[in-house]
């Protein structure tokens, strides 16, 4: 199911986890400190990855090495096959996005493949200072997705607006919402999704010209 | 106009600014990368800086410490006076959130106090991962913020939904919207964007509780 590289990386990655300790420093002018902050550590992971799987020779290269972290996706494997990868700390729950909800319905239908990006998810957990990795999983987006009270799939939604797709508690024992059985049952979710939220949406259009 | 502290700190800073220069490093495993990405640069500028006041024995304290530096305020300085730090990019426009919208309206009504904060601004330069501070700038909310097109206040809007109130530019020669010439200006501005808001703010409660 996954990528042939992705596989090989993710178990690289498994068997030296417990080597996977350090810590960010920040030197700036005559000072040095150990940053205790969470804030940056997504993208310098990603960052420090795309160093590691260098070191190791993997058939993998970075697609945003200038643009930042936020552009899609984050890696290229085997040439063209798509690895996003996701950062979130142990001491919490998964919260990442996984993408912005109406760029990913639009880049689905554009180009189906999308659906198939490796997703890989590094917990982590920073105490005073010292940074470690927790656990690692190697999954595809039905596998980290699932329905919400709100909507067949689950989102950041702020003011009945929808931002972001937003992950399942996968890793939990007892979830309250289980993740989908299939890649099917994923797709299905985000297009009623997109129905329901379109009715509401032409709304907001009438609503917003009717202001004007 | 500024407190007192804030004004010596802002002296020392601009004394020793050109010696302002760093780089991030990230350790992980046998792996050692100087990071280039400036995802968390604003963080990170922003612990260095409580480091470098307590070093120099200013009167300053930090106020979220373990909480990340999304709350409010950034620092206590004289014991209660409060000092943001801000970052940006040199090379980009000043796109920070000054504040959430809502939360600023409300904590102003209730505290007024919280207009006469000192900000202190940093732009930074990162160059193949080599960061240098390229300016400092001490401010009120007023000398950052200005009108926009949409509303008599700047801010971040998306589909209707007022956000962030968001910089001006005020460091630039030919600004399309000028700053705020007062602190009256200012709260002017942020009550009547506030009412112009509320009205679509009704309609938009009107319409959820009709899909309800």
């Amino acid at each position: 199911m996954y990528h042939n590289e992705s596989v090989k990386i993710y178990n690289e990655l498994s068997n030296q986890k417990e080597s996977f300790k350090g810590q960010i420093l920040f030197e700036l002018g005559d000072i040095e400190i150990k940053i205790n902050g969470k804030d940056g550590v997504g993208g310098l992971v990603e960052e420090w990855f795309g160093a590691w799987c260098e070191g190791k020779g993997f058939d993998i290269e970075s697609a945003n090495k200038n643009s930042g972290s936020q552009s899609f996706p984050d890696f290229f494997i085997e040439g063209d096959k798509l690895l996003e990868v996701k950062t979130f700390d142990a001491d919490a729950s998964a919260n990442f996005d996984l993408a912005n909800f109406d760029s990913y319905c639009k880049s689905v239908s554009e180009n189906p493949k999308r659906v198939d990006s490796d997703y890989l998810i590094f917990s982590y957990r920073m105490v005073d200072g010292n940074l470690s990795i927790q656990d690692i999983w190697l999954k595809k987006i039905w596998e980290i997705t699932c329905p919400s009270e709100r909507w067949p799939l689950k989102t950041q939604t702020k003011k009945d607006v929808i931002y972001n797709i937003r992950p399942a508690a996968w890793y939990s024992d007892k979830p309250r919402f289980k993740t989908f059985n299939s890649r099917d049952e994923f797709i299905n979710a985000l297009f009623k999704t997109q129905q329901e939220y379109a009715g509401i949406s032409y709304l907001k259009d009438y609503q917003s010209n009717f202001f004007k």
